[in-house]
């Protein structure tokens, strides 16, 4: 399968990137606005993954670019950035397409982090209003640490959680989930869901921030 | 330690009741509006630590008279009931006692459960609105699982977040979690940082509905 990140060039598409390429068999498209930028990352990825003898080719170029070759479309930008990231590769979609909105919303104050949705409840619902007519929205990844993903050294052993309305779109985001070595993908339900999935990442941030052994927080339902 | 259980008749009462006496040395007080109900399910709990060589008296008694005789006072009362619970308590208080504050706000729809919060913007800061001066008030075990909890065959190993302002207050209270046997406390900072621990319980709940195998659900961080 085509798997483009959009946003491929930031820590948690680099993360996803390096896991996907290591792990599984998909096709990895790093996307980015500036292609120059995602072509550099692409092949700064390959040469991570060949010093692990893992030979495989990642292409990197404008967000709409990589995304017309794609079948599932990550949208690993900014939450402030994931309605006009959509709608700027909208004409590069195709019917049965997916995008995966692993985004979340936080502020910070003096006492640690805290969701900030936006209007619409949460990212991944406002991710769906820019979702184009007969492309599938899935909502995953939204609380993996980008440090610990991208160190292909660090065992995971952890969930994710995986929201939408297609039960066949996310069935194929599940498999892609648990194609990556220790990562269980758990069904949470509809997007209506979704803020109770993503508030969860201030939640490892604040942990994270008040334990001195613990960083780079996942967490495993048992 | 004296730990009475405000509302100790209800599911989350007696799972900490029953994990709290048997593997911890901590006297246990059950507390409810209805101090005959109370005493009865007092000694419904003494007769189930008894079938497994656990010899200990567990006192029942209007929430008020049990709240005179205890250090950390655990409202285990529904989330509307709380701040009512508190201030029916607040004259049997000592300086120096702990109020511990479980509850989390949810509200259901077809899709499943979303965190629901007061407009305090968590039950635990809606609690520290009815905390009397010289007590303190820490946020503690939002996300136990009231039916795992209580059948004590079934193995924890699982987290609870620990809540509030004063360190010492979260000390006591983390040892006293930590006391039952697979439940590490890990502290999530203050009591504005309750919100992002409450709302993990309709995560758990909507998670258990979506996925067959899973039920009575914790988590670990990890």
């Amino acid at each position: 399968m085509d798997i483009a990140l959009l946003g491929g060039t930031g820590d948690i598409g680099e993360g996803l990137a390096l896991r996907l390429a290591y792990h599984t068999n998909h096709d990895v498209l790093i996307g980015s606005r500036d292609p120059a930028r995602a072509a550099n990352k692409a092949e700064e990825y390959e040469t991570e993954l060949d010093s692990r003898a893992v030979e495989t080719t990642i292409r990197g170029g404008a967000n709409a670019d990589v995304a017309v070759d794609a079948d599932v479309v990550v949208v690993a930008v900014p939450p402030y950035y994931v309605a006009d990231t959509i709608e700027a590769v909208a004409e590069s979609l195709d019917e049965g397409d997916i995008i995966v909105s692993p985004a979340t919303g936080m502020d910070r104050d003096d006492d640690g982090f805290h969701y900030a949705p936006p209007p619409a409840g949460s990212v991944t619902e406002h991710a769906a209003e820019s979702v184009p007519d007969g492309v599938e929205l899935v909502g995953a990844f939204h609380n993996l640490a980008a440090g610990r993903l991208a160190n292909l050294d660090a065992e995971l052993g952890i969930d994710t959680f995986v929201v939408g309305e297609d039960d066949d779109a996310k069935g194929i985001v599940t498999d892609i989930a648990e194609g990556i070595e220790g990562l269980r993908a758990l069904d949470a339900g509809g997007i209506a869901n979704a803020a109770e999935v993503e508030s969860l990442t201030p939640l490892l941030v604040n942990v994270a921030m008040h334990n001195d052994r613990l960083h780079d927080l996942g967490l495993e339902l048992k």
